[in-house]
């Protein structure tokens, strides 16, 4: 489908067909698109728990508000963002050193100012939250384009999917994303501020103080 | 163009055609295209300063540690996040009301749940660049779309940002984009992490610890 035709069908979706499952191979390949995603020195911070099996999805809809489109959907990811990404950088851009891309002196460069920045906890988390929704959207879109649904969330209680789900401290789950086929029912798009509501040139002098 | 071909061949560039420039309603239009992508209750969080004239760029780039595409792009986007989003979202969902997509006691919850939840700064925050990035992903896929292309950056210095364009407290710098018509010289798409080193099912059980 084309790009732009994409982006203004995709809703959040609610209701999903129950009926109708995804293959592991399906989700790879989701999972696959939202690695296409730049990142803040390509450190791709995300990572992707797929929970399809129905009792899982019931024990996630236990630490999501009880939102039934958790357990309804085909899977449910939770996409987490590494809040320790900066350790392993020197393995990432290592493969871009050893495909000619990357000289090693840069990416030396990249993986020092990258685990100086990162020493400050706030910030490896807003680069965790960031990225990674950058794949999130990369992820949506593709699912979009494939005639599938997706029902982003921030609302979750993130503590709660650690320990049911076994999530090690080091990840920062970021949102959940419902995928699969639709059933009827779904919102239609909510309106959108206008442009001119959220964009202003030059400087911020005319945004709502 | 095809959606999966525009994710595909989307690359974060560093080498911009400084001749060519966009329009402000060229502009516009990249923006339009980024406020098409989901946000928690609707919130839209993000906003856009386009910083196009070359002294103001110049001037971005200062803060940007000298990267030459912030000044060598027609536009460069300083993205923001409304970290007071919240007190907003009344309004916002009006129009879902007004529209008779959202029933008002639909409305009225989730005005109260947001805004209690965002009295905590930190999910204010979070979320202020969750929603963002994901209206920055579509913002770059649309620009990639249309043959641009964009530079995303997460390094910058966000207090020299909000000093030298005015930005008022309430608003975080999430990331700049710079977006234009591209120079040779671009690198190659980087290595991405396998799907295998991304993905689990189930749980997190086998996510590096």
């Amino acid at each position: 489908m084309e790009t732009l035709e994409v982006l203004k069908n995709r809703v959040s979706a609610n209701k999903f067909d129950t009926t109708r499952k995804l293959s592991d191979d399906e989700i790879r390949e989701l999972v696959a698109w939202a690695t296409e995603a730049p990142s803040s020195a390509n450190l791709q911070p995300w990572r992707f728990i797929a929970v399809t099996g129905q009792e899982e999805k019931e024990r996630l809809k236990g630490v999501a508000y009880g939102q039934q489109k958790v357990a309804d959907a085909a899977v449910t990811f939770i996409v987490l963002g590494d809040l320790r990404a900066a350790e392993r950088l020197a393995d990432v851009l290592g493969r871009s050193v050893a495909a000619g891309i990357l000289p090693q002196t840069m990416a030396d460069g990249l993986v020092r100012s990258m685990q100086s920045a990162h020493a400050d906890p706030q910030k490896a988390r807003d680069e965790a939250i960031r990225s990674t929704a950058l794949a999130a959207m990369a992820l949506m879109t593709a699912a979009a384009d494939k005639g599938l649904v997706s029902g982003p969330m921030g609302g979750f209680d993130p503590e709660g999917a650690k320990r049911e789900f076994a999530i090690p401290d080091r990840y920062l789950p970021v949102m959940l994303i419902a995928v699969g086929h639709p059933a009827p029912g779904n919102w239609p798009r909510k309106p959108r501020l206008t442009v001119d509501e959220v964009l202003t040139f030059h400087d911020g002098k005319d945004l709502q103080p």
